[in-house]
């Protein structure tokens, strides 16, 4: 595997092309709408989107777009969910896609959208297709201009999100995503866009996303919260000519994923601890990521975490809560490389574990079988609180 | 149904006695210790347990006690909840229910425990057993002793917390509860014990329990985490020689059960707002609970709502992600009687709500059947993360 190449995310791969602009959705001024164009020669692409029943607008319209397994452009507004914005809110979501589509010259169908923000009102639909007009003209292959769609996408978050990797035998692969409060289980109000110009149709590339989605996005559960408008979204320009073997495709894409889940872990709303939480000895992985998102999840273990207060009892309350298979006595709980728990009983002081610097490791054994997960999340602090008792998201 | 009287809980019904000492057990030198004894001439009991799977060595202890179906005294201690304590923990638990029994002349099996504060620690088995001898010395019936014995079992509550009801044909029901933070759906680090004079059996006085527990502790989620420690146990003595109806019993159970529960909720942790979330529409009873303890567990809902921001958005993306039916373009949200959101889709300004005072309800209508549901529940604030940071539970 070669080196990241975070200086241009999303138009490291060869046949991509982005912008990011002000289309006027933000009060604040702030870039809003960002676009990315696949060029060819393929336009094969693959697509995973919210569980959520409620559904916003342009998730709706992109899955039905991605029923045909080709992209050729990618809108993403931030600004606005438009979610729970009926008939009205569809609507836009569709003539957003027709008018990237009139300008690239492709269907509508090739065009998917994306959007965040506020839930229930309605987007100035005038002010998205001028935006797009807008991006159309300042598209371009450099750093700067992938830099520039990943900062349009931003909402609560403090920094743009990018990864590359580019793979000895000439192709590679590139992203952006955004999401730093509501992140959750399926993958959080979160934006991304990856990229790459290895030769895959469709029947390739969607395996490869299902398998890196599942153990990146879907292991970052900052709140428990599944937002309306969750989508990610691969597109492969097949311009480098080379087709890579599924596997090492497969292994590169969920470490680009790996890449950008823990960059939105280390932005995430109100974050002073990046804890990570690891199940061992769970009767199956099922159970070990039950165990290790019910750990995750767990107000009193978060706000202890927050006051660096090794409180192993919180932990040990949440492994016995959880939906899994669970022995109390085979129950060991480590927490930064103190043994506190052993066998459901104290096994050391809990003021033994350091938990003064900014990264916490949870590690509980249960002894019970070889299934093994990985959660990660931070610590519920006064700044999360903050931040969302303010923003109205 | 008559009239409360708040002043006596416990012991309004005839045939018991209560009493509350300090044990030694917290630092802070408060009570600490509470023993309720039922003089009979009847001892019928029954008691509902937490479903965590860890739980600690009292629930072990109670739950086997229980299944002989009578009481004849129960020993409580905050200072600690005697959990991940192993066989050591047991015995203690054990050694405080025969010590009980040596000294009011019963069986060690007809003495329940149970214990609250933090996982983990052994209790001072020494300094429990004294602390029963010198609550059995200052057993009362009194309005003073009751208060001294919900005193006893306080741990981060502000205030001791009694109900009783007196039935117009001579019966009556008393109770306290103890919890305000770990309040989850299967009751939290909840300490409850009611009384009654009333002449029914463990056959009769089980299903009235249930059926109270089901609707009232059980629907007072405050942040979704299940204790290791939960008990209710409710004794009867007989003492008025009335048998009443079991359909009146469960009602005067479940009134009295729902006092305890508000006075949890409006105690609870870090406080500002009450939350009432009420479905209606589902598609059954189920259905409903999912969904109102969904909206009442969500962080970014919470947090709003503590901020008096009438977010509907937030509740309706919850809604969306909880297990259960919903269609999305039947979905109604009001808040505080402002209808915000109707069919999906903004209905009325958000700040058409007023949320500046303490209480909030929140209203959702899913137009698919006749399935309705309430769960309690309190804001997110920062009060609740400081408290919960500091607090070594």
């Amino acid at each position: 595997m070669s080196a990241n190449e975070p200086g241009k995310g999303l138009v490291t791969p060869r046949g991509f092309r982005a912008a990011g602009v002000v289309a006027g959705l933000k009060s604040s001024g702030a870039s809003d709408l960002a676009l990315v164009v696949n060029d060819g020669p393929e336009f094969g692409a693959a697509g995973l989107f919210t569980r959520n029943k409620v559904k916003a607008a342009p998730v709706l319209w992109s899955q039905q777009v991605l029923t045909g397994g080709r992209l050729r452009a990618v809108v993403l507004n931030s600004g606005g969910a438009n979610a729970c914005t009926g008939p009205e809110g569809f609507q836009t979501a569709h003539a957003t896609a027709e008018k990237a589509a009139e300008l690239l010259g492709c269907g509508a169908i090739e065009v998917a959208v994306g959007s965040t923000g506020l839930i229930g009102r309605q987007l100035p639909r005038d002010l998205v297709l001028a935006g797009v007009e807008k991006a159309v003209a300042e598209l371009g292959a450099t750093a700067e201009a992938g830099l520039a769609a990943a900062t349009a996408i931003m909402t609560t978050d403090t920094v743009a999100k990018q990864c590359a990797h580019a793979d000895g035998a000439g192709w590679s692969i590139g992203g952006t995503t955004k999401g730093a409060g509501m992140i959750a289980p399926s993958m959080a109000t979160m934006l991304t866009v990856l990229t790459t110009d290895a030769v895959l149709d469709r029947a390739a590339l969607e395996p490869a996303l299902r398998a890196a989605v599942r153990v990146s996005f879907d292991r970052l559960d900052i709140d428990g919260v599944m937002s309306t408008n969750d989508t990610v979204l691969l597109l492969a320009s097949g311009a480098s000519g080379v087709t890579p073997e599924p596997e090492l495709f497969t292994e590169a894409l969920t470490q680009v994923c790996l890449d950008l889940a823990g960059q939105m872990q280390a932005d995430a709303e109100g974050v002073t601890k990046r804890i990570m939480v690891r199940v061992t000895g769970a009767a199956d992985e099922d159970d070990a990521v039950t165990v290790a998102r019910t750990v995750a999840r767990d107000s009193l273990v978060k706000t202890a975490l927050f006051g660096s207060d090794a409180n192993w009892g919180r932990v040990a309350a949440a492994v016995g809560y959880s939906d899994a298979d669970v022995d109390p006595d085979r129950l060991d709980i480590t927490i930064n490389g103190s043994l506190l728990c052993r066998g459901g009983v104290a096994a050391g002081g809990r003021t033994d574990a350091d938990l003064t610097g900014p990264d916490i490791l949870v590690a509980i054994e249960l002894g019970l079988g070889a299934g093994t997960a990985e959660i990660r999340t931070t610590d519920l602090s006064h700044a999360y609180v903050e931040e969302n008792s303010a923003y109205p998201s």
